[in-house]
């Protein structure tokens, strides 16, 4: 006879593995916001919802809902859950975690054949990521009505489509997502809940407490192609004074930046700065003073005057650099993600509802953006739970322990039971 | 009736109006070394040696040789010429300028009905760029036997293929040309001039000398693919003492060898130093922290000391900062050319001929590598005739004025003949 704790692991263990499966690519995941791999996988998922008996529904965005009934279908419901897609060789657990929890919650609580107050829904989620088209949270955004029409130009990463033709490839209508009206109905959710890994090392740098309860998720400033336009010539024939090198430009800009961040650390500021993509013209060459480079930019903060320094910061940087070098750095549109509070009442019954079931958490701030951001940008109250990984994400090693994910599970668990027994109104 | 001028003028720019057509590739040209462009414009460029009645040879490394007999046949000749391909996206004068310029001294000597004591020959070379493999000079390297097996192996830079498989798609046995023996008897070359733009803004900067004689060659040392290795990470989620960034690391590299060449400069140092192509790895996104880093690295200086001493700064300060940031730098061997002396007596021999000619010449280095500088390597007489041009070259805006590039023309025809008369033995 087995445990329900090694049930537990055995259930949420075959259910990685078997996305993991569907998505390898290398060492690592890649499934792509609207694309075939995240379609197959919501219906891998779909298929558990339905052995499990849950009221499957598909709104608008793409966006899969399964939900236990409650004996109350008035009450607005608890939803737990997450995205599914990844960005390209990412790990397996960023986003699919939330999923696999909130599952593993209905399961559970219907195993323990518990009728709950009011609906738990599972609710899984597109395109968060969205590294192939630059704009993060496009599958919640448009779930809000919120994606604009601007962003369904965006073009991937590699192929020549837009983000526009890869809603429509999932049968979905795009420009339902640009109306300004959410898809769904945001009153009949009374509290959301994501749980993710964390995605840094906080938590898995102590031994004990290895759950979260997030604080606040950091906005960011990105821009997705920053131009830098100098002049190619011989390698060998042009002395430096003649040069307007793009490449040295660019590599000083960052240098610069780099410094620059040291000190705004050092003044007590939240920031990240990073620059992803990073690359010489299609026809650079080994013996070409390099003419053109194109960069992606990504400025994350908690605090939003933070973001909006660095990012002048930046633009002052680049223009001192090319006035003194000949060459032009071109910025395209900053794409902006505000920094988001969770809902504090909410975030402290998840904590109260952990402490009566004797399960240690730690508060702690996420650096990440996350779905619950843009759903809690629309009224809906949303807590995040963080589960401690290893070697961060969005790369092939982030790694996680199946034991801490079932502890953080242990809590959504606790705090969909608390929420469901102390506020039936 | 025309003048000789306007004839001579009508004639190479007819040349260079074809061969342009023949490559022509958004606004420059692209003419792959051992590439079926290449090896139609050779063909163009044969016909119009069989059409001026020149004895037509191709060697075992795909030159061509074309010869204008002259009364003795027992003398080694003057062979003038330069290569056929171009850099990816370059400008059509460069090395075409060359291969013109002998063709245009035959029509004139033919046209001019003089009978030359030696044969004079046009010699149009091969893959002297090199931009599709990275070897330089393979070509005329191969022509003298010197590539070595491993050359033959390296990769196109977008394609599978090899040089190896490049050079016997054009009908050729790669394995002639690693043998350590020329395909061509150097002893039959009394002399080899090689006319070329000048591909840097000295000539072009004095409104009155327009033709140079080169004083030296920069040699250089070359890096197909330094690798970066850092630690892939999400952007938001990771601070910054945990991170692994390759590209800030290379970056910092970058800027630390652009302050370093400053200080070379002002210790008097002959030097350049270029990273021609640099790029983030294939699977980057603007949300992950980049682990992984390509570039490739240029230095050239006509001093070895200095080629040395400079690779050996950008080795110790990638050791120390890959040290202090927790990345590898992984450095490919580097490929080697030796700065080139030409020959005294014979550039002073072109000198004399400008000279009693009443031609303006004004001697000058040579930043760039050229074909001259291997077969000046394997003991044949070599000079170079550097033409004034335009925005540098190795990029689509490269322009030479017609009327500089006859005045060029003038240059090595007056050195043809003069060598003619005055070395018959």
């Amino acid at each position: 006879m087995t445990s329900c704790r090694e049930e537990s692991l055995a259930y949420v263990g075959k259910l990685f593995d078997d996305v993991r499966a569907m998505s390898q690519d290398g060492p690592g995941v890649t499934r792509q916001g609207f694309g075939p791999v995240e379609t197959a996988v919501l219906e891998r998922l779909t298929e558990e919802g339905v052995r499990l008996g849950l009221e499957i529904r598909k709104d608008d965005a793409g966006g899969v809902w399964m939900t236990l009934p409650g004996r109350n279908r008035a009450l607005p419901a608890f939803v737990a859950g997450s995205h599914a897609d990844s960005v390209p060789q990412g790990g397996n657990f960023d986003g699919l975690a939330g999923i696999v929890a909130a599952i593993e919650t209905a399961r559970r609580i219907k195993h323990d054949g518990i009728e709950l107050e009011r609906d738990f829904t599972v609710l899984m989620m597109r395109c968060e990521e969205s590294s192939f088209f630059g704009k993060a949270y496009a599958g919640s955004l448009g779930m809000m009505g919120r994606l604009k029409e601007s962003d369904l130009e965006l073009k991937h990463r590699t192929a020549g489509t837009t983000l526009g033709d890869a809603i429509r490839s999932c049968g979905l209508r795009p420009e339902r997502l640009t109306t300004g009206t959410p898809v769904i109905d945001p009153k009949r959710i009374a509290a959301f809940v994501e749980l993710h890994i964390e995605q840094g090392p906080t938590l898995d740098s102590d031994p004990k407490v290895r759950t979260g309860i997030v604080t606040g998720i950091r906005g960011n400033i990105r821009h997705k192609a920053v131009k830098v336009v100098g002049e190619t010539a011989h390698s060998g024939a042009v002395d430096k004074c003649y040069r307007h090198d793009a490449l040295l430009a660019a590599c000083r800009l960052m240098s610069r930046m780099d410094d620059l961040w040291d000190e705004r650390l050092a003044a007590g500021d939240d920031l990240v700065f990073t620059s992803g993509v990073f690359r010489t013209g299609e026809n650079a060459a080994i013996s070409v003073i390099p003419g053109e480079v194109t960069f992606t930019i990504d400025i994350r903060s908690l605090d939003d005057a933070t973001l909006e320094r660095f990012h002048n910061m930046l633009l002052e940087e680049a223009r001192k650099i090319g006035e003194a070098r000949g060459v032009e750095f071109i910025f395209d549109k900053p794409l902006l993600t505000a920094p988001a509070r969770v809902n504090g009442p909410l975030s402290d019954k998840l904590a109260e509802a952990a402490e009566r079931a004797g399960l240690p958490v730690r508060r702690l701030a996420s650096g990440a953006g996350h779905d619950a951001a843009m759903l809690g940008n629309c009224g809906i109250p949303t807590a995040m739970i963080f589960v401690a990984n290893q070697n961060g994400s969005h790369n092939p090693h982030e790694a996680m322990k199946l034991e801490d994910f079932v502890a953080g599970v242990d809590v959504l668990e606790a705090a969909v039971k608390d929420f469901d027994r102390n506020r039936h109104a």
